[in-house]
């Protein structure tokens, strides 16, 4: 990643006029596959080329995780192409919907909507604040990152999880992730917004809930396997927590009739934390500023590490 | 307000241990009204002395609007003592909740919590984002204050309505009241947080709403009076707007079988902006401050100006 690059960039598996735009932007030019060095993919796993051109040095996928990529044995299939997601580009929007989740359940907003009164006694004592609360975030990549400067605004606390425990900017604290136990009894509300890996699978289960305070919100914005969903049916249904904002579920889809479906103090936006209206134009940026390091040599945003599985 | 004053503070009508802490922080000492210089209210003007002890100069009340007070003559029976209200004291309260109402909003919290399917194609489109949206914010006192950095947080673009037009720190432009009429078609959403006066009435009516953008919410945590109900149900009806969150309503409190409590793009949280649980110590926060001030003889924080109403 030291030396200039080729500036000729293909884009599939179909012209997009946005993207063209996007690659001009950071200054190449869009060409056919054949004599291209780099390849902006707007689509899933399944159209993939099985081959690419020998040129083709850098491919640029559209989606923030890429487990369907592994899956498909995509980064395997091609071991000499350098493999980017799109993780960090859609960390503004996610974060701002993780703090709509968080703030609507601190409000008690899911229960205000269901009231026909004005006088609403057993929402007595139910109105909280973030403001000098502590809000644990579970991984500090994009999303993270950019949830931080947002609950910061509001006088949250923000403690910050990450696997070095290196001091994320702008958390009270950093731990590591070796250190996750100590996190539940010691915070207010948890943010997940980890990347899923057999290692995170279920790192939200019975025991963590169980150690949260009766007043936490969690919201996961990440993946839903990260959570134990039944577990979590079970602190709800039991109000062992206060509640939790799902922009993603275990199983995804919810199947219709889902206990969640029917708990008041669960809200569930279908993986809607980041929709096709919002995320064109982000990932249009995330590619020109790609396409500008690409052509200038130097090193791409959100690499994939086929080692760490993401 | 020049020179130092007794430190003797009485506290009304009860004595109150968080308040009697407040008063030493400030640097002063509780003691029976007919000793002291400074009286510290925390209940409304039914109960309050027809007349005071010469020596009283200050009373401080304890909600941030006084339309009660004046609806009781209290300034005009009060002539030589400075009033201050509670405005400001629950400033960041009202304001993250403001916030809270917006973003449920803009995120179509309120219909994703009807949704008992994980499909929802009504909600295509309707996920939006404060990132690069103008939020106008009618009212640049404490509340409006408190707020701007938030939105800023989550990159908005705040646009502020005040009586001189005078620039307000984060605001990216700042228009005099007597400009309120480029506000509607200029803004994607409204934050009405101005005092209750007779020239703030029905400031967002029919005609107000009518050109606001379709995907516009309009939040009220000010005052009821400030909205045109009537206007505000038939816009919400025929979804000129968005949605409104609303922490007051005109009247007040809002009857049963009133048509906002069915329309699903209402967010009605009967003043619950700042409930009890989080104004006590917000407000011996602000009367400790204020003492402070008293005792050295500076500016009191929040001064009731009769001739404003307010």
């Amino acid at each position: 990643m030291t030396s200039p690059r080729s500036k000729a960039i293909a884009i599939g598996p179909e012209e997009d006029r946005k993207l063209v735009k996007a690659i001009e932007r950071g200054g190449a030019v869009s060409t056919p596959l054949s004599d291209a060095s780099a390849l902006i993919w707007s689509a899933g796993p399944s159209d993939f080329p099985a081959s690419l051109p020998d040129g083709v040095r850098w491919v640029q996928l559209p989606s923030a995780g890429v487990e369907s990529w592994f899956d498909a044995r995509a980064f395997e299939a091609h071991p000499s192409v350098e493999f980017t997601s799109a993780a960090g580009a859609f960390a503004a929007t996610v974060a701002e919907h993780a703090l709509a989740l968080l703030l609507a359940g601190v409000r008690a907003l899911p229960e205000h909507l269901q009231a026909r009164s004005w006088e609403q006694e057993h929402l007595i004592g139910r109105v909280g604040t973030l403001r000098g609360a502590t809000v644990t975030i579970v991984g500090a990549g994009g999303i993270g990152r950019a949830l931080i400067p947002m609950l910061a605004a509001l006088g949250a606390e923000v403690v910050a999880v990450n696997r070095s425990g290196r001091p994320v900017p702008g958390a009270i604290r950093t731990l590591p992730v070796s250190a996750l136990d100590e996190v539940w009894s010691n915070t207010d509300h948890v943010v997940v917004a980890a990347p899923a890996t057999p290692a995170t699978r279920h790192l939200v289960g019975s025991a963590e809930l169980a150690r949260l305070p009766r007043h936490s919100w969690v919201v996961n914005v990440a993946r839903g396997s990260l959570v134990d969903t039944d577990a979590l049916v079970e602190a709800l249904r039991t109000e062992s927590i206060a509640g939790a904002g799902l922009d993603v579920t275990d199983p995804e889809p919810l199947p219709d009739g889902h206990p969640l479906w029917r708990l008041t103090n669960a809200i569930i936006t279908p993986h809607d934390s980041n929709p096709t209206v919002l995320r064109e134009n982000a990932y249009a940026e995330h590619v020109a500023a790609n396409v500008a390091r690409f052509v200038a040599g130097e090193a791409l945003i959100a690499r994939v590490d086929p080692t760490q599985g993401y």
